[in-house]
């Protein structure tokens, strides 16, 4: 095997052990450069660690942008990689370290490398998370049109709450205008409560009432359609395993060997 | 086909191309207007652009009559469309701009320019959401009589709670009277938690941790009313589509070709 | 069939037209006496009103004993009636009344009062409810082994993070004491989160992070308990509904008609 | 029989009176300790009563000393017990007390001896709850992966959307430093809502609406995949249980004769 070939193995594959220990220094590292980023925006460390910080931001810059010149010439189809989903991502880990040299002092390039956090999914690669993980986004997919009926049903629900407690309470209680109103609305529906705003007349807590155990009521809607999406999701994985030697498909799960002719399922 | 035939496959129909344009170029049309409410409650925006609102407004109002004008001649039974939902709705967001012109400065008439939201919901009708939605709507329906005695006792708790706060608590604490005391027990409960009321003495904070992991744990008791219900229905709904040709009942919601012969279903 | 035999039927029974009127307008009584109870409390109120409130009180008083005394003599065994937990809470009813009499200015018989609350229970002999509430009741009994597992392992949780929180937060950050630190587990727990105290330091920040998670994570515990237990009573009532002419069992729980012999169910 | 057989019955077996008795009797005992630690924290109790604390807290660590010292002499394997999870804990229930005879007046122990509560899990040992337990604890096993991609997939939404905030919001109004927007990220995706920071501009409240929205509708997930699994094994216990006499497998969890002949399940 060349160098590419061999590299390629361990870069991208996740079956050999050198492969599967490639993603975790790699899942290390990257764990590394979010919570550097997140440190440095805490003023007194900042005050006292700046050099540091730079020092390590470059060297991960350095050590991603190699990386990523290694994936594109290491993969078959260098164009397909770098205009995947992941491909991206990588590029705009490293992305803006390089654009902070030229314009100097900007904050706006620090979500960029909190896009860096994404690179994380690349765990759903490693072995169980990816089956468990494609059925909860299989089960969530099927869910999606009661959802929307379901979310634009909270929508109507706050912009009309909303408008009905500015008028109500008015802009001496702190319903200062329809907008914010509904901000308001959507804080208690949702159960958060912050109480920056919070109803003063009678009438006003009389609604919010209503409001929120329709907010604590409601929250049943959503959970039962995802609770009967995975039924069916988990049914159709299981009814899927067949077994190599007596082909009986339909195991569970949990199941490591067929409950027929004792085969050890899935080597 | 007549003028008046040809408006009314576009304005009241969904199935070909032209009307489905005019379903999205009037939910467009729709939210635009909300948002026009919404800006113009904004103190600051409406000092700046008070003109520019009422310009908008107006040509809204001239879009929606002439299109419920449109409506009632080009419909097969008008005095039927007139009395149904959506057209009383559709008369109620022309209503207030005209009333405005008598009663000049009402506040009042906000609310009803709100209802056009309600015109959101012609959305229902464009396919595959039309399945997914009575089926939603059926399941709450079918749990109904569960969720009243659930909601009875969600009533008689926080009364009764609120009552028992006002004796412990007492005025000096917040809790001014039972109404107030039945409103922080109503916030507590769904766990929003304003924190504008809250129990200061051992006592009050005991049954308020009471009253916090009760409401805590029955929010199981609607979730699960609705979960079962949904369940069903989709059982239902799956076993409702049948093959036109080989006549077997009993589909995925997601299945396309009838898995005995092949036929594609719902041509 | 004598006076007694009549005002029985009247009174207790619920299948005759009579029979629900009275249910009916003595529920309104009893709300009418709740809203008495709780507009008492209000201090405004009670300063303009507070003449007023009393002659209702004492209406409503003269009212329930009446009915009391009538179902006392009208039923049938008038000891396991005073005794039943229906006659225990009509007995509660009428009595915070007679002895505020005695014990003028006592507030604590306010709460007796409430008590008159329970008494809207009676709307469960309605019909519908009858079945649906005890279907509701069965499958929380049936939970309750499960449910107080899961109690069990909150309570040990908020009263571990709520000592971990007063070691590392510290009396001048308002964890005063053990008791009020559970306190405010249980409040971030159950996700109230009231604000009136909220950890300062970064590690009491970390440690309530991981509370919150937690708490909003395991409510799935009770929900998936009683979903299941749900599902299986709705399945055992729906087997027992039997036709009484072909005998066939097992119809759905809003069935009117049998399904195989079209003969209308629970006539 | 022995003493020591006779004592290894009482203390760790479950059957008899004897053994039932003496579990009851120290958890009575662990939660009076419990209580103690929690009293002892409150200032004005400690002013006061401070003796009486010391006396209670040492004659408590005397009982689970002898306690302790009749495990390990009675039981079978005094080295299993000595490392077993119970055993550790039994043994941190009596080491804080006499430290602090060497170190003193050092708060942490505190927290050792909290650790006692876990003590309370013995419980699980009492008839009906091991089985209940066991159900719900292999449920939520045989979950972890489904929830660990959930919990990932949280965590990535909170530390994104917290650096969007810190970079809309500001250090002016409140959120200083990436990870205390992170922080605040948490109190609202979790809906706890404490209010001790709020998003004060527009964009940052439009945000924040998301974020909350979000909140409240993702907790659908991890009560779906709890609720699958818990069918799973509540089906798989009640197909375990099975009649000794005509051994017919398959009975619900709550009966207590088979069905098919009549024998009595579980003597």
């Amino acid at each position: 095997m060349t160098l590419r070939q061999r590299l390629n193995i361990i870069i991208f594959g996740t079956d050999t052990p050198a492969g599967r220990t490639f993603d975790v220094v790699l899942l290390v590292i990257i764990l590394l450069s979010i919570v550097t980023v997140m440190l440095e925006s805490v003023p007194s460390l900042q005050q006292n660690y700046g050099n540091y910080f730079r020092w390590v931001e470059g060297a991960l810059t350095i050590i991603f942008t190699l990386e990523y010149i290694t994936r594109v010439w290491v993969t078959e189809n260098s164009k397909k990689y770098i205009f995947s989903f992941y491909g991206i991502i990588d590029l705009l880990s490293i992305l803006p370290s390089y654009l902070s040299l030229i314009f100097v002092g900007t904050q706006y390039l620090l979500i960029i490398r909190a896009l860096r956090l994404l690179r994380v999914f690349r765990i759903l690669k490693l072995g169980r998370f990816v089956g468990e993980g494609e059925q909860l986004g299989r089960a969530i997919k099927a869910s999606r049109h009661k959802i929307t009926v379901f979310m634009g049903t909270v929508l109507a629900t706050v912009i009309i709450m909303g408008t009905v407690m500015y008028l109500v309470e008015g802009r001496a209680n702190g319903f200062t205008s329809i907008p914010r109103s509904v901000y308001w609305a959507i804080v208690t529906l949702t159960t958060v409560g912050y109480g920056d705003i919070a109803p003063q007349t009678i009438i006003g807590q009389s609604l919010a009432s209503f409001v929120m155990i329709l907010g604590y009521a409601i929250i049943a809607v959503p959970t039962g359609i995802v609770t009967v999406e995975l039924q069916k999701e988990k049914k159709e994985a299981e009814d899927k395993i067949k077994c190599s030697k007596c082909e009986l498909a339909g195991h569970s799960a949990d199941a490591n060997y067929c409950r027929r002719c004792g085969e050890k399922l899935r080597p």
